[in-house]
């Protein structure tokens, strides 16, 4: 009975790893799909949402009929708490995946994105695919100060969407309203997309100590 | 023991409904803070939003604890692990009425929305106060039939938005290019409120009924 159990909570903690790899992957194609309005790319990712909101009700059943039949307690039931909020952060970030490729197909055969911040977008992309990557290794590890790190690397991410509104708001802007709409909303997309990674993060924190994140000393490193 | 339980239950879905109603006021404030550039009235958005913050920590450790104590199965589970996903539901839903609370903060003492869209917004900030408020009505009442009408009043929030976009999108648009990016926010925020509302009547629905409210017939009196 314990070892099923265990095994149990296993399945669980995969089925987060193997959601954050497949919304890793997304955010990564869509940012191609988005930068080269690769129309075919930016549908696969679209139609691949349906196996991450799968896998998430997969995983939300599987917590639920362990909390029914095995009643855990202290850390076992943190894990399974824990796990439900990770895998609707998950869910989210691949829908957030999901609307950067809507975006690049509404566009198509144009790009959404003007030349000029073509880079900025190409970095928030990297740094979206890399926060998600870490989130994932986080799970496996439980390494609570790589997971307290990646709030440092989460700044790179405002950096980023700070140096968009830069570009809007600059008088010299020519690529018209409607690219300007497109890029504002890209930018919400991606600093959303990163907020759910460090989310994750966050839970693994309070999953191994118990205590919340955000009442915890950090390194203290960042800047802002 | 039983009854203290129960009463365990019954506190914490008061607590969602709390939620609620302060989340409910805060998207109605927000709205005339933004219409109006209100300072004081943005101000007292935004600190507002703590409380609820505090509110849904306060509801978590709850849930937590009748999960670790009570053992619950079948129904009562359900309810709990409900819970823990409205409660998730309404903090975002705070944390949107303050970003609006925040752009009229930002812009203030300009108005962050032009004259012709005035309307549009103001009646953006009513659907979503009113779905908010039904929101927590179909908590209280576990009404099943009123929660899938939810969704058909949500159309009308798609349309605004759409009407937004078609503002947007007009060759006529003479506001610049930081007031699209500014409405452009709007929408998408106003948008996103009344989705988590939905979210909270179909996470009702699956309370009372055991299934998602995505896998039941719906009155199909809708449009779209």
């Amino acid at each position: 009975m314990r070892e099923a159990y265990h095994e149990e909570l296993a399945a669980i903690s995969d089925g987060l790893v193997e959601m954050a790899n497949l919304v890793g992957s997304a955010i990564g194609l869509a940012t191609t799909a988005l930068l080269d309005a690769d129309l075919k790319l930016a549908e696969s990712v679209i139609s691949a949402d349906e196996k991450i909101d799968g896998l998430q009700r997969e995983l939300e059943n599987r917590a639920i009929t362990v909390l029914a039949r095995q009643q855990p307690v202290a850390t076992d039931l943190r894990v399974v708490v824990t796990s439900l909020r990770m895998s609707a952060d998950l869910e989210r970030s691949g829908d957030l995946a999901e609307h950067v490729a809507k975006l690049a197909r509404m566009r198509h055969p144009q790009r959404a994105v003007p030349r000029d911040l073509r880079r900025t977008i190409l970095e928030m992309g990297q740094v979206a695919q890399r926060l998600m990557a870490q989130a994932a290794e986080v799970i496996i590890t439980q390494d609570v100060k790589a997971a307290l790190q990646m709030e440092q690397d989460d700044e790179r991410m405002d950096e980023l969407h700070r140096t968009i509104f830069q570009h809007l708001m600059d008088d010299r802007w020519q690529h018209g309203v409607e690219t300007a709409v497109d890029v504002t909303l890209v930018g919400r997309y991606y600093e959303r997309f990163a907020d759910h990674a460090v989310s994750v993060a966050r839970r693994l924190v309070y999953l191994v100590t118990g205590e919340r994140a955000d009442e915890l000393p950090t390194d203290g490193a960042g800047a802002m």
